[in-house]
């Protein structure tokens, strides 16, 4: 089990209340001990809401749960428990996520559809819903506004440190704030790496302009990120918005009185993604790909991922190797246009391989000194057009093997 | 370095001579000290010969060079060398492919176009030609038929076993031979994972027909392993026909003939294929992975494939650990059509996950017992329709970041 933070780690921030919104962190015993591993957020009425869910097709519960939810637009609570995932349950499971969300609504005042709900943690057993639902009512009185860092420790199962964000932003001539929380990828369990992202704004912002905004964002943030191609069955972005702040109204279409607030909430999307990156199990380096010469956008963003998936360039950046050989290799079987004598390669600044060859009596001093860095800079000119992409990843190591090659029992 | 042979190593088979193909391994020094490191084969006049290549689009200069001379459909030698792929070496190094097979076609009497080459080893670095052209005059003094076994130590790079096959078949009333070495998987230097097959038989199959039987025979063998999902620049296996055997005549077309024949070299391509994983990278156990009830055979070996490469179901069987959870994961995020409540996932034969959910009470002691042993079956029941498919792979382990994330230099 890790007991050390990450060596990537950053500090928590310092996350001020957002009108419209109350914590609680608690423990329910569901699989920790000694711990908070339960989150209840209340939201004010009107709050709207937008998510993005996991593209596997075996979801969890709690996810088909927030897919049909999501569809209402309106937030009042959520609930979040750590150490069981609620995923292969079957109908046993489809009914924990619903009875969680009614108990919540109970003590809410609104319906369970205003109910989002979150688990993480090991999958194929069932999650003993009592003890989530006895503690609602003890969550329910504690909530307050000031608990977000509690409520970034309480959804993390194995990860190093908890992870959270904040921005400011203006619409029209008013400043709203948002605050967002994540947790994923350290695992020592037998489950599976998970990633949840919780985000909160006082902006008043209708849900299909909130969804456009998450969606847009999350596709260069939480979507251009990959620790070991392995995705979720349990992956939730969900973002609110409380309307408690005064602003210029927002059309449901968004638009561009939404321009700086896209600009935040996207900062805010990619800190907190790469703070996931950062607790990749057994990450000793950040890795950041920059892909650009491709033939479109979409192809470059794959190229971009087939690098950041290949076990192979990932093992050498963790021995501290720019072996740009394999990232040639990455590039040419990620089935997209590519063209090897149009090629070039850098790590860290230097063109180490240009048009198809070796770059002769490139300077290796200032790769190696990058290589033994904590962050990666790969950068890939296919000279063919003009698609770019970046994606961000980290290395492969000894730690990872150690994480998930323990004895489930 | 590995000075062990793997674990899951076959004894090297004794192969006979074959009527038409003599071959000489030799040192020549390119990188390897005290040891053969380069292979010449010489095939007699009138062979024919069909290949199939890496899909990679950044394939090595010695890929080029054999995808060109297949063209012409005849063989009459190959040179193989060790340590230096000739991989991102610009037009220099197709002037090293093309060399080496101008002093290989002097020495044999034929065209350059009906000389085959293969290189594995380090990327991006010259392969210093003059040493391989001259080993060639003593090699080909050399030449013997029953040098089976030396050759197939000679093109290894850092296997840890040699690999061979051989088999016979009928044609017609005949009997003609079929054998092949392979190399691939054990690395030390900072190169990929790269495999090599060289096969020949005795009997006379036009090159067409050839090529049909070998095309279709990788897809369910050598198309069907991965063992860390990262596609060599230099995959090569040729298949070499000297058309010594006397039997009946075979049409361009292949056809009915070759029934037994299809079904040996379908034999040979298969063990060398597996042989190739056993020596995975740091592998400590094979994996057989059977997908049923897909909607076609090409989403089948998708997800078969998505369950091979996804690092969190390789390292749980590294660690002994029947993690179905994990499969469940690998089938949804392959993107094709899956139902998770009819999903079923069974361990060594036994049934853990049925129709979305665990089986209730199903016996752990066989399970256990097959998961300490060398060889795993995985096998997924979609319940979509009838497409099946089975792929190979090995699991990640700590000999995995050994290997590769050892420093280049």
């Amino acid at each position: 089990m890790p007991t050390q933070p990450s060596p990537l780690a950053l500090p928590l921030p310092a996350l001020a209340p957002l009108a419209g919104v109350r914590l609680a962190a608690g423990a329910a015993g569901i699989r920790y001990k000694g711990r908070d591993d339960v989150l209840l957020m209340e939201l004010a009425p009107g709050s709207s809401v937008a998510g993005v869910f996991t593209r596997n097709q075996c979801p969890g519960a709690p996810v088909d749960w927030c897919r049909a939810a999501l569809a209402g637009g309106r937030a009042r609570a959520v609930v979040v428990n750590a150490g069981n995932a609620n995923v292969f349950t079957g109908k046993a499971g489809a009914a924990v996520a619903r009875t969680t969300a009614e108990a919540a609504a109970k003590l809410a005042g609104c319906k369970p559809r205003e109910v989002f709900v979150a688990s993480t943690g090991v999958i194929g057993e069932q999650l003993p819903v009592e003890r989530l639902t006895a503690a609602l009512p003890r969550l329910t009185k504690a909530l307050a506004a000031d608990a977000w860092g509690n409520a970034a420790r309480a959804i993390m199962t194995t990860d190093t440190f908890p992870k959270a964000a904040t921005r400011t932003a203006r619409i029209g001539e008013a400043t709203v704030t948002i605050n967002g929380i994540a947790k994923g990828s350290g695992m020592i369990a037998p489950d599976m790496a998970t990633m949840l992202c919780f985000i909160a704004t006082d902006a008043k912002i209708p849900s299909a302009a909130l969804q456009k905004l998450l969606s847009r964002g999350a596709r260069s943030t939480f979507n251009a990120t990959t620790v070991d191609s392995d995705t979720s069955t349990s992956d939730t972005v969900l973002l609110f918005a409380t309307g408690q702040a005064r602003h210029a109204r927002v059309p449901a279409e968004g638009g561009p009185v939404l321009r700086d607030f896209a600009r935040a909430l996207g900062e805010v999307l990619h800190e907190l993604a790469l703070a996931v990156v950062r607790d990749g199990e057994g990450a000793q380096k950040l890795i950041r790909i920059d892909v650009g010469g491709a033939v479109s956008a979409n192809s470059a963003k794959r190229i971009a991922m087939a690098i950041a998936n290949s076990p192979l360039v990932k093992t050498a950046i963790a021995g501290e190797d720019a072996n740009w050989g394999r990232i040639v290799m990455a590039v040419g079987k990620a089935g997209e246009p590519a063209d090897r004598d149009r090629l070039s390669v850098a790590i860290g600044g230097v063109w180490m391989a240009r048009n198809g060859g070796v770059v002769a009596g490139y300077d290796e001093t200032p790769v190696v000194a990058h290589m033994r860095g904590r962050e990666i800079a790969i950068e890939v000119d296919l000279g063919l057009g003009r698609g770019r992409a970046t994606v961000w990843t980290c290395d492969l190591t000894h730690g990872y093997i150690d994480i998930n090659g323990s004895y489930r029992s």
